[in-house]
């Protein structure tokens, strides 16, 4: 649904923490892990004994490259181990990710707040990783033991159940956030520039003018208030230039009736040739 | 992986923004966004022109109530509309995911400043929805007039690609967090109180006069930085009580060779007979 703003100029992104699927399931959800991270510039993909093999042929293989909807390349780099103490070993810090306490005396920490950690570390030459269970039962005590801290996602208590992918995506984004920052993936439009004030006081004179020819203002004692009340609401519009514009034919449109030579009555009235409306 | 939390005693909360799927495609997204509002405790699911109608028997309904994974309520309470403009009619303010700019001169939000706003506006009394596109195609241009503003997720601009009930996954999150807290579904553990500085220092002089015994400060010189040394990596695990009671057990157990009567050897030398190790 928001695919269409991929821009296939631009560099991928790459680095961040490892992400490390302990025992997973189901090759589709390795291949969705594998999108997740892409979206978020994640490079680093360390299997652990999952469950029927890889990389392999057939189904299971073609399941997870077609979940993975063209991050292909994570799963091509996709580093294989047999157990999670040799998947960490390269690694300075290690979060477990559990849906619950362990009695591990661990430090708990959500994404937004390990994640701005990790990045700052990972800017410092450190090499982190984050730890993530099998779909049906989550890391074990042992697996979690390794790790230095816990991540744990702040969900709904009632329905804390977040699928492998999901848990893997809000690991991204915090750590895009962090790294890249909170920013959209395109230029933002140019604009017109903001209508200055000169600009916008002219249009409310020339409006109440128009409104005071046909009796508004009424009771005239009030006019006052009504007059700011009005122009609190244009206000609220952040006007722009283009903006004042636009309302300035509108007026012009609505008091004059159905123009015959929209050239001369805009000329006659707007400060500026450029015209909306 | 990190369903094994589920607290069914809690709860479920509701409320927040409406999630308005437009034109959805596939029935497993719609079950998959209902399992991702459940996880942020959101509640009002709205459907505007399911491309296969809604709800229906058979296989599209059961795709969709197998992807829920057990958030079915969100699905029977789903709202049916035939346009998005019926969909929004009872909302104060609206959203528009989009990927990339639209030429709409729309402000454009990120999710954290966005729902953040939201979270802030609900607590007021307004209501907000959040408009999402059909799978392949995104929000045509006309249903993106129709909002007041646009929400783009901060994404990897090569790979800008989110599924779905991602997308509505990341809304949920940053709902969560404004409206409910950044905080994990659980109570964290009863840990043991920090250590005093009297109990660390204790240990300290300790381990230091063993270590002094055993020529382990050498030159002698040096000892005061060796010393330092020492101290600080230990006063970097943030000691607890518990802690520095293991510690001291450990060496004096590294001193006195094979326990014999543990009791009393324990007696002899720590400072608390709650004893660790």
């Amino acid at each position: 649904m928001v695919g269409a703003g991929t821009d296939h100029t631009k560099q991928a992104l790459s680095g961040g923490p490892a992400i490390i699927l302990v025992r997973p399931q189901l090759a589709v959800n390795i291949g969705m892990c594998a999108r997740a991270m892409a979206n978020f510039g994640l490079s680093d993909l360390r299997l652990v004994s999952p469950r029927e093999g890889w990389p392999r042929t057939g189904a299971y293989r073609k399941g997870a490259y077609a979940a993975a909807a063209g991050a292909t390349h994570l799963l091509e780099g996709a580093k294989l181990y047999d157990s999670v103490a040799e998947a960490i070993a390269d690694l300075n810090f290690v979060y477990a990710t559990t849906a619950r306490g362990r009695g591990q005396m661990k430090p708990v920490h959500t994404p937004a707040t390990a994640l701005a950690d990790t990045a700052k570390r990972f800017a410092a030459g450190e090499k982190h990783g984050v730890l993530f269970g099998p779909e049906r039962t989550g890391l074990d005590n042992d697996d979690v033991a390794l790790a230095d801290a816990i991540l744990t996602f702040p969900v709904n208590p009632a329905y804390a159940s977040l699928n492998l992918a999901q848990a893997v995506l809000l690991v991204g984004y915090e750590w895009f956030r962090s790294a890249h920052g909170d920013v959209v993936p395109y230029e933002l439009e140019e604009r017109s520039p903001p209508a200055t004030r000169e600009m916008t006081m002219a249009f409310f004179d020339f409006l109440e003018e128009e409104l005071d020819k046909r009796g508004f203002f009424r009771p005239l004692t009030k006019k006052p208030v009504m007059s700011r009340n009005l122009r609190n609401m244009f206000h609220r519009m952040g006007l722009t230039q283009q903006d004042v514009r636009t309302l300035w034919g509108m007026v012009v449109r609505l008091v004059e009736g159905p123009r015959r030579d929209p050239k001369k009555v805009w000329r006659r009235k707007a400060p500026n040739e450029d015209a909306g409306g």
